[in-house]
């Protein structure tokens, strides 16, 4: 299984992102080809660090190959350019695999 | 689903903080009561922002209540107590519900 992470920092209009989040990014993440699993965090609350991120969100793919044709495809391309209209810089992204310990 | 989500940024000495956190911290963590789930990152790759963190660690419970119990345990102090001696304040955590979209 891999993992795209992406870590979003509190924006300084919480409504309009969370409005722009719900009803166009989801949308158009959950068309992304092959995407297993697809969650986001509920009231994230700070253990260690610095302010906890406002939003988290995982997508998962069988493997790296999937995600990959995943990011490259026309539903990849339009989910990327999405996010800096509501994110602006204000995002931090990654995958990986998935290692169970 | 609860998730304790834990990001390390990278150490000055990659190669003891992993000897500590496979030797150590993973036995440590495993015997949280009512861990569901414990995952690793391997070799994180950028997307977007700044680098990936070193690794993520991500340990799911089935409910608030019980991560909260699990934390509160002599396993779960015992856990915690031993992050800084391997990653200092280089770390950052947050717990939340998961929400599936």
């Amino acid at each position: 299984m891999v993992r795209f992470l992406v870590l979003y920092d509190k924006p300084d209009d919480p409504e309009a992102f969370d409005r722009h989040y719900r009803q166009v990014h989801i949308p158009l993440a959950k068309k992304l080809p092959g995407l297993r699993r697809y969650t986001v965090s509920r009231e994230a609350g700070r253990v260690r660090g610095g302010q906890p991120y406002y939003l988290v969100a995982e997508l998962d793919w069988d493997d790296m190959d999937a995600l990959r044709s995943a990011f490259a495809s026309p539903e990849g391309q339009a989910t990327a350019a999405d996010v800096p209209t509501f994110a602006g810089d204000r995002v931090r992204s990654m995958i990986y695999e998935l290692e169970e310990v």
